[in-house]
């Protein structure tokens, strides 16, 4: 079946969450969102392409940092309003300069910290 | 640090999207959204509890079904609007009766059915 951005459920915003996944290690990195016209860009450049909801742009993940996503598989879930980029992450996917921003454990009911910012 | 629920970003509806991932294969399994109540009673219970928005009701992953997710880890995101879930999964997560709900790939344009309901 040919596959059209706009099949898929975007909520009132027009967003719709992608989780970005290591292709090689399993490891969640992150959760973003797109639009409609970010889907189209990631299929079509291959370069995992957010919409920045504090900034209101599109935002080529690596962009400015480089710590690109190159798209490895590109995948929807069951009710079309969820997605999951398999990626080739370069250097650390989180802001924080971690590799994934779950790096926060809840356990015993205190936080604890779970990986340490990249040199 | 202490772990308050009130202290993670709800969106505009009281809700934070929570990714299930199989902590033992790192497959990841679905999405689903949680309220504060609903990430307190994971936590207090060990069963992956989450908020169904077409229901307007907590949601017992596998209450009803018998696929049940077992907590294994919780974890938080930097921005504390995004949580990550490890579980041991009883079953198939999907409602569909797939493993996982991210079962179609878009490649080259077309939609792809990675993997068939389990018997």
């Amino acid at each position: 079946m040919p596959f059209d951005p706009q099949s898929l459920r975007y909520d009132d915003k027009g967003l719709i969450p992608a989780i970005a996944q290591d292709h090689a290690t399993g490891e969640v990195l992150m959760m973003a969102w797109m639009n409609a016209e970010a889907v189209a860009r990631t299929l079509a450049t291959g370069n995992v392409t957010y919409w920045s909801r504090s900034r209101q742009a599109f935002w080529v993940k690596g962009e400015v940092s480089g710590h690109v996503q190159r798209l490895v598989d590109f995948r929807v879930d069951c009710d079309r309003d969820c997605l999951l980029v398999l990626v080739d992450q370069t250097g650390p996917a989180c802001h924080t300069n971690r590799r994934s921003c779950f790096y926060t454990a809840v356990r015993d009911g205190r936080e604890i910290e779970l990986m340490r910012p990249e040199a």
